[in-house]
């Protein structure tokens, strides 16, 4: 068995081929990652541009006169502006591009106005309210660079250059397949009590769809190797990863693990030395891939994001699907194996640091669904490391 | 003008009416929240179910027999099943029950198997490898509380206990205006300078997708009263909160201030000391609100996190939108006002704690929404605070 090191190397070292990509209507690209860079095409501002309510005016002017006289008016949107010449100003709104020959504008609150005149009562200084050219950036610039997830600023940002058209990466298509006769669909009537209703097939579709990928329900099939092959072959000729569940262990009905090597899959590895998850396998085919889970609700949702999910996130450009951070530990932690762990935990952030606890966490078989609930986190330990006491700092997926 | 902090005191006093809810599919239910508690119809297992693959056995056998007899073999999804005496095994593998009269698994790994007939190569202590009745849980338990915001395991639990339909809050409708006669929407032809690309719309809409709202683009509408009354009245009839972009200032076209009253909606307040945005405005009628935010891109972002996305919280049943974390300055800040400012500001993960620093931030109008891109936080500073030094314990909204 290889250390959990070496298998995420060689997750890292995969080739992947191309990133493909898509165009994409702006308003359906929220959440989609960038493949393209996204330059500036213009200056923004174009213009000098007002930043408040007042009047637009040239500097030089302060001391100079008495008041200055209102030439016009100069509403947001307007196309033709008249000048402002010494001892004149043109009364000038948020958003409006400052009149020719004006470099400041002073704000309504500090004019008083007598007539066709304002008098002003309190200076501000050059360039005051004015947006200069260039301002929010400049034409060349990089905006957003390619990889970025397209948040609500990306997507602003995207409206005001006027891109319409987006690409994206395109989303990964990911099978998923449960494996075992004993698997029970949801809605379906259960007709004795060695069924057991799945959980997989739809905790992977969620982490599929929330990692930004494209989720293709394959179905159960029962501990049957030509129906478990049959649909393998299915579903590797029209999606990019395949995810399976079940049939990895060393059973007598456990023929995933056979059957993966006979779709001419190569076998990147096959057993990890981790806790939950140690069968996990992990073939490639061209440029598709096979990543076969074991069939406990807690293990196969723990070795997705340890082996799916990265698979995923390369597909479409980007490094880590999850973030790991650092946090500490406010109750000892016994070490259960000589594996890498991967426990559970509650994940709370106080006083500037995330604390790991494990209150309410049920130890036992990797069968506990229910311990991935709430605000958790998977809290990593080392092959090497023994038991954690309180105060260690440890390292976490933040899910 | 009212505080940062009695502004949004008044937004948790709003009475907002009962949560709508509605029932959908399992599989559309990621990310939604939750709007009844998930009970557990029954114990899960139900049954002892074996964790391994091995051989089921009574623990009080060991010792006592040389070897025990292999009646038989236990497949996972298996109906009937016989029992274990006294002297005897039965093949049982992960996931199916165990067999009546068995109380413990002895792994493959641990026997060696002679004809009919297993030897003990290594003990296990009792019950091991058997998942007792209510592992993960119990009936009548609270699986999941109303409120939870749907995530993979979630679904997965959902899933686990055969639940379909769910009961979740309804998205709120949410309808955005913009206003301002030099706006132009993205695809449209500039047909002079005086116009600027609207981004305010799509920032907007990006927003409320993201917090799980439903958006309607109301469109772009001119300084024009009775336009914008027009299109006020047009989205109060359908959405629940109205968010528009523009005319809150003191300028002579700033009509929405003036309309937002007419249209029967009781204002909770106009003008926050805040920067940016100290216009916003805030009027509720009936169960709806109307939330009225300045023109300027990165101030109508800004007071939509501050203003409208409490509201939708709140009418899906959550408390807050955002996370408000503390974080360290890397570098000193230089306030710029005596009001609550919201800066955008790069946030890092580093060492087990946050910290915040401004690089590639610009200074300048609140028209600058790139200041927004990237890995931004929006770095709280109080009405009465100061400057603050590098290494100061600041607040921090997190995106």
């Amino acid at each position: 068995m290889i250390s959990y090191e070496t298998s995420q190397n060689m997750i890292t070292l995969l080739s992947m081929g191309k990133i493909r990509s898509e165009r994409v209507f702006l308003t359906s690209a929220l959440g989609r990652i960038l493949a393209e860079d996204i330059i500036a095409d213009r200056d923004y501002p174009s213009h000098p541009t007002s930043a408040m309510d007042g009047y637009a005016v040239l500097h030089s002017d302060f001391g100079e006169f008495e008041s200055l006289e209102i030439l016009g008016d100069n509403p947001a949107g307007a196309d033709e502006i008249g000048g402002v010449m010494s001892g004149t100003c043109i009364k000038t709104f948020t958003g409006s591009l400052m009149p020719k020959g004006s470099d400041t504008l002073i704000p309504i609150e500090n004019v008083r106005v007598e007539g066709e005149q304002i008098v002003i009562e309190k200076r501000v200084p050059a360039g005051f309210a004015v947006r200069p050219v260039g301002e929010s950036y400049r034409e060349g610039e990089i905006l957003i660079a390619k990889g970025t997830k397209l948040g609500f600023a990306e997507i602003g940002v995207l409206a005001g250059i006027n891109r319409v058209m987006i690409r994206v990466a395109q989303r990964p298509k990911v099978a998923i397949i449960a494996t075992g006769s004993e698997i029970l669909d949801i809605g379906e009537s259960s007709r004795h009590a060695g069924q057991i209703r799945s959980s997989n097939s739809y905790t992977l579709q969620a982490l599929v769809d929330a990692l930004g990928g494209e989720s293709v329900q394959m179905g159960i099939v029962g501990d049957d190797k030509s129906a478990i092959m049959e649909r393998f072959e299915e579903a590797i000729h029209s999606c990019d990863i395949i995810v399976s569940t079940g049939g990895v262990s060393v059973g007598d009905y456990d023929f995933v693990k056979h059957i993966v090597p006979r779709l001419g899959a190569e076998v990147i590895f096959k057993g990890v030395n981790i806790k939950p998850g140690q069968h996990v396998m992990v073939a490639q085919r061209g440029e598709k891939f096979i990543v076969s889970l074991p069939g406990f609700a807690y293990s196969s949702t723990v070795t997705f994001i340890l082996y799916a999910a990265p698979l995923m996130a390369r597909m479409m450009g980007i490094e880590n699907p999850y973030e790991v951070i650092e946090a500490t530990l406010k109750v000892p932690f016994a070490k259960r194996s000589n594996k890498s762990e991967f426990t559970a935990c509650n994940l709370t952030f106080e006083e500037g640091r995330y604390w790991v606890d494990f209150e309410g966490k049920k130890t036992g078989s990797s069968a506990i669904l229910t311990n991935l609930l709430g605000n958790t986190g998977l809290m990593i330990c080392g092959e090497e490391d023994g038991d954690l006491e309180s105060g260690t700092l440890v390292r976490v997926i933040k899910l």
